[in-house]
């Protein structure tokens, strides 16, 4: 459902709710265009990109997030958007009003774009439905859903992958975590598959693998030393807190000892090996402090490319719109 | 006390604190002045009303609002103004600081005009008397004091009705719901009765009735068939949760046989009504959802047309508070 | 510790973390500089001054604020800075993420500014030694850390009193209430000294005083009326509700009969003497209403006097980042 929601008919993108279903091509679009955001960062010339002037986005959180929310603002910001943020937690949601009223406020309140984030996986996708029913001016970007999607970030692993290993022909490429509960998983799933990836991994326990894991073309590894033999490429996931000491972990340090990313079962990866990790970490819980802080972490570089990708998607987003408007 | 406090020596407005009080020519000049920022929304022509450029809003909630907070921010910065958001809940006044010593600390930060809203009838008007007497230079709209008083929640209920019903000379309109603890319904009342509509009803539940209402010059209802009789245009007050289930209203499913606005109950009015909810709306309480969802339903509009009319309020403050400074 | 971090190699501040250790010229600097953004709050020529623009100043407060939050983000405004406002109470660090990722993070996002307030003493500190090791480009301005140093309240502080007393050369300042957990108090007593000032006053009561106190330079007062005598200036301390009925402080009425400054105390002071307080006022309990409102008061000119102050801080520290990057 979700790609057919979010294709317009000349096959361009008129909103950005889930990886599943870009072309190759759209993907690495994305990529090359993201380019020529990352040098804005650290000099002055940030207004030189005002493609977004007079447009109007909206930053609709139903779920707290400081680092994505934040990215998504200074993105639109440096592309000299006006940036609205509506935190709708404790707000109408909680008067009893229906998602889909709420949708039709924001809409009637005449906004160019809505980034969304919310805890119900799907919930992205309804609101990007509706909104092609009710206005076709407003592009909706998903910001995560539930355990479902989160492109952007998957766009920003995949810039990330590349910057550091120039293609993604010969990669090896493990993800290790809870890939049940995980948007992120899945989102960088799906890139990788799309942009060709020959081997993806996932390294997890049994009670955190979603029951379809093989379908979606990746081999599973419930041993984390064997998981991670000769790979390029390791992506930790958080392990959310609400998950430890529950009926399928028992305790932080036991899921450590197990799963953790230590310098000892990095001997196990490619000599070049890069560590990804969305943040926020768990140290001492899904990866070593060490590790966090080694050479190959490029961790950090993650939060910085993620903010050259959210003005790549929302220039292009955008552009598609100039596009359709005019022919 | 209200309209002496808003209204300056020319008879103009120096604050929005509430309807009562304002002339019949006044209005209508708000209601003119709405027309020309309406159709901003939709073009990227947003910047060309910079009347506010240089000046400073600070956007002061006492009580949550995430719908009047972002449409006075957005009419605000579609003037050019700077927007500051104050969420004083949780804040100074948390720490033991009177109101009025708040007041003055944002005084002294200079800026040109506030909306507050603030969960006490009569707040607002303290903060404007007391900004009278201390800074020529602010100027106060109220975005909602308790049960007291909306203005701008009149003027877009105004301008929505004249938009779809050309003029008020002949309209009966009638007003459904918890008369006695809103502030909308007071507002409406006033707005009605100065722009000359005939007929005005209130249908509510003994329970939620003030017991000066007639005084206001409105026919009071109990039945909610014989209330709707004819009438051009419906104006359903939501339902507070904190009012269900306490002594004066035994359920919400009670309330909703007997108040709830159905496709049924519709069929007692003009053929030609439009229903107007000042959100956000409780569907299967105090209307239906096919009702809510109907040709005759202009709820979303109300939205739009909100942000226009708080950019002409604040365009025809500005514009007194030039022509006082001139002369 | 703290001025190694601030001061760069040609005894220019790099950032602004205590007053500790900053010659007197540099100080007299700050508050001249200050001047020249004094009658910009009520005109509106207010973007005269863009040299921020294009600059990025993220507020990040571990810690609840409205009025110091709101002063600096109207004082980065004003220099036409684009300001993110971060409030990490419930975000990241909540979710177990280390102080040092969460400004990790914040660094990767590429702002030039990071104005900090945090609970723990010498957190801002710790911010900035780590900024100095990550990122030249960014510059750390406390907003008040712990009990420890609120920097730019002293400059106002000291701002207000030179206003109005024109000089520091033979002031007798007394500063009342709870010095031991006081980054106010601890930031002022630094200033006073280094400008000068023959004499510094503390009033409190034993228990509210640090042991080191005497070191500082002060001479201490444990009874009001004699502590009074004679003095120019007073700098009245908030008393947090925390310290209140606990085995420190009996009760509010106890410490009002003992060190609330009244009417009756202030006739101990000199005639011309002028009153000062950081804000939120507890009336009643540390200051009496009739002098919190007297003419002798100067508590609200202390606010506008902030926002000039934090512009001439950030100008400041900008232009030695300047300086430094052009050799």
């Amino acid at each position: 459902m979700s790609y057919s929601t979010q294709i317009n008919k000349h096959g361009g993108l008129n909103h950005l709710l889930t990886i599943e279903g870009i072309p190759r091509d759209y993907l690495i679009r994305v990529l090359d265009r993201a380019n020529r955001f990352l040098s804005l960062g650290d000099n002055i010339a940030l207004k030189n990109y005002p493609v977004l002037k007079g447009r109007c986005v909206f930053n609709i959180f139903f779920e707290n997030s400081t680092r994505t929310s934040s990215t998504f603002e200074i993105a639109a910001r440096r592309l000299s958007a006006d940036v609205m943020k509506l935190n709708i937690l404790g707000s109408s949601s909680s008067k009893g009003e229906s998602l889909l009223d709420t949708v039709d406020n924001l809409v009637a309140m005449q906004a160019d774009m809505f980034i969304v984030r919310h805890s119900c996986s799907g919930a992205v996708h309804l609101i990007a439905n509706h909104v092609n029913r009710v206005s076709p001016n407003i592009q909706v970007l998903n910001a995560g859903d539930g355990c479902h999607s989160h492109p952007t970030q998957a766009l920003l692993d995949m810039y990330t992958i590349r910057f550091f290993k120039k293609n993604f022909r010969n990669l090896r490429v493990a993800i290790i975590g809870d890939i049940s509960h995980s948007r992120v998983a899945r989102s960088d799933i799906w890139a990788l598959s799309i942009l060709g990836v020959p081997e993806i991994r996932v390294i997890s326990p049994k009670t955190l693998l979603p029951m379809d894991i093989e379908q979606m073309g990746v081999t599973v590894f419930s041993d984390l030393n064997k998981g991670l033999k000769d790979v390029d490429v390791v992506i930790v996931l958080r392990l959310q807190n609400e998950r430890i000491s529950s009926p399928v972990l028992p305790s932080a340090k036991e899921y450590f000892k197990f799963y953790g990313l230590t310098e000892d079962a990095m001997k196990n990866c490619d000599e070049n090996v890069i560590i990804l990790h969305p943040g926020p970490m768990n140290r001492g819980v899904e990866i070593d402090s060490k590790v966090a802080d080694s050479a190959s972490s490029v961790i950090l570089k993650q939060v910085t490319f993620g903010i050259a990708i959210r003005m790549a998607v929302m220039d292009l987003l955008h552009q598609e719109r100039l596009e359709r408007d005019n022919g």
